[in-house]
């Protein structure tokens, strides 16, 4: 199985160093390992640098089902991050020749990794005019061996984000069909009015991390919630690959979410701001838009004109510094993701230079 | 895929916290969190908790290519540590079908994934006298259709050691059939006398970490050195599952890399009054044997009658609390794999205790 390259990812690879000012990362401000560390300074004395506790410190593991109304140890697993829990739904309950059904635009690694495994991908595209899942079109899709649908909730990179009376549908046509759904709610931050995919729906296998909305990604912290009849067989996976978490992670996650509503609040804060900021500019610059993400860290951007999005992205980060990924990267052109995470006191006015180094380019054309 | 239960890592986790004696882990004496962050304090200073370098720090990247002849960068990926890395090999380089030949006993994850995967796997003898590999048998082995050969050198749980004469004729085996080699090294500590195989063997895929030969399995710091085509795969794989190892792990593992002869000395003496302190008592208790293991972490201890492993270790870690994990794991009863890492001042007595078990048991059949 050799991989295809992973489009945004290696975009990111690429140019992110010499960004000057990066408005598409995913992500958002992290802290310093010395600022989680003093949050409880207590709690890295005299930790050993063995494996810990293979399933990963039961505290850690109660904080995190704090998230969920279903606190049932047995319904988690501790991975390294948010995609490498997706890889092990994906390479447990997937084989070749299965159907699976995903979104577009959407995660490479959603389309990509079952393709590799030999199974028949279906694409629903979402309603470009809002980013709705059209779910008509979902159910159509469905065959008897679809054995998987996948999506991300809210969605890189479109910052859709399936609720409501729209997920309960969602919900009722996966139940129908008895289908198995695997949701990255990696840009989720459960509460009750934005509850988890896991509470409900009885199949729904959910993947998360403290990478994206508390902004720390390098502690490589997440997990999977569900079943217990899946959870039992990813543990009993995690012993020929991870093995644990380790002590390392597990203490500093512990950290971050005991103190999470403090570590949140600024990240939330700047995702607000962000918005109000680009919807404000974009008022005043009707040849782009987006529809404003009702949640997560992520929006689309809409630019008017024909330049492909990867000249427009590639010439921006060479001219000025400005990193985006460009839609292309997600199979969708006349798009520049843009990341909602990172404090940016000049957003407006790199917009400005998106628009001015827009216009000359298509000038030249 | 589903994972079949991994015998000797389930072993482990089912009954490691109750041991009183640990006489059977495969890691070594670890140190604390604070112990390795004090030996460069500075290393911690404003380290951003985000994704880091993606291909990790570089300057890790040059301590670990420093236990190599060939330290071109391009030639060594790092992952979560050596199980996850032979899990990337084995999934990047198998497919349905392909043939696969390791060695018994052997660590399970070379025969049970490969199968998993619908290769067919041939398992050749160690030669049970002195552990020596049987090259006949293995050429015998090779097939057209022969696609990986895996070991782990020096071995779990038998310590076999491959080097000298026999490894050079395994080699020249290997390329005669033109073989890529997937070797498991994480219990070897490279140096001049006792060098990688990535630096013999041009199709040789090397695998390894700090979690033995440093005792510091809580990083989940580990890495794959091998051909540049290889490794390319590799970088472009690892977008799918971990993106990075993360700045924590890095930062840590690249202390612990630049202070590694401190780290590892107290850990060689270790080693070496166990097996002496092993040798000694063997002469006085001929019922038991083992092969002195030559280089790595652990021996397999050979002892008389027929009790089956199994109930040997079970009763032994109730009764005793004396933690080994039994032959039968690896598909080998009538053997104890014995851990040479840890310091045991009361060594001998716990043996005491073992015979005594033993006998005990079997004047009861």
């Amino acid at each position: 199985m050799r991989p295809a390259s992973f489009r945004s990812e290696q975009w990111m690879t690429k140019y992110e160093h010499q960004a000057k000012t990066n408005l598409t990362d995913s992500s958002a401000e992290s802290m310093t390992f010395e600022q989680l560390a003093k949050m409880e300074p207590d709690l890295l004395k005299d930790l050993v640098l063995d494996y810990g506790t293979i399933e990963g410190d039961l505290r850690l593991r109660k904080e995190i089902l704090s998230f969920y109304k279903d606190r049932n140890p047995a319904t988690l697993a501790l991975m390294h991050g948010c995609s490498e829990a997706n890889m092990m739904i994906l390479q447990m309950l997937l084989s070749e020749n299965d159907h699976v059904i995903t979104f577009t635009p959407g995660y490479q690694q959603f389309s990509e990794i079952p393709r590799q495994m030999g199974c028949d991908v279906t694409l629903v595209s979402l309603n470009e005019s809002d980013w709705t899942y059209d779910l008509d079109a979902f159910e159509k899709a469905i065959r008897p061996e679809t054995r998987l649908v996948i999506l991300n909730n809210p969605s890189n990179p479109t910052g859709a984000w399936l609720s409501g009376e729209q997920m309960e549908r969602f919900i009722s046509i996966c139940r129908k069909h008895d289908l198995w759904v695997l949701n990255d709610e990696v840009y989720l931050y459960p509460d009750p009015s934005h509850p988890s995919m896991a509470d409900q729906y009885e199949k729904a296998i959910v993947t998360s991390s403290i990478s994206k909305v508390l902004g720390l990604p390098g502690l490589r912290l997440g997990w999977i919630k569900g079943p217990e009849s899946v959870i039992r067989d990813v543990v009993l996976a995690r012993d020929y690959s991870l093995i644990s978490t380790g002590p390392v992670a597990d203490r500093l996650a512990l950290i971050a979410l005991r103190h999470r509503e403090a570590i949140r609040q600024p990240i939330q804060e700047i995702i607000d701001e962000n918005i109000r900021k680009i919807n404000g500019w974009l008022k005043k610059h009707p040849d782009f838009s987006w529809v404003s993400p009702a949640n997560g860290h992520l929006g689309f951007l809409k630019y008017g004109g024909k330049l492909p999005s990867e000249e427009l992205a590639a010439g921006l980060i060479e001219k000025s510094g400005i990193l985006f990924v460009p839609g292309s990267c997600f199979d969708k052109d006349g798009y520049l993701r843009i990341g909602l995470g990172f404090r940016h006191p000049d957003l407006e006015e790199r917009l400005d230079d998106l628009e001015a180094y827009l216009q000359k380019s298509m000038s030249k054309r």
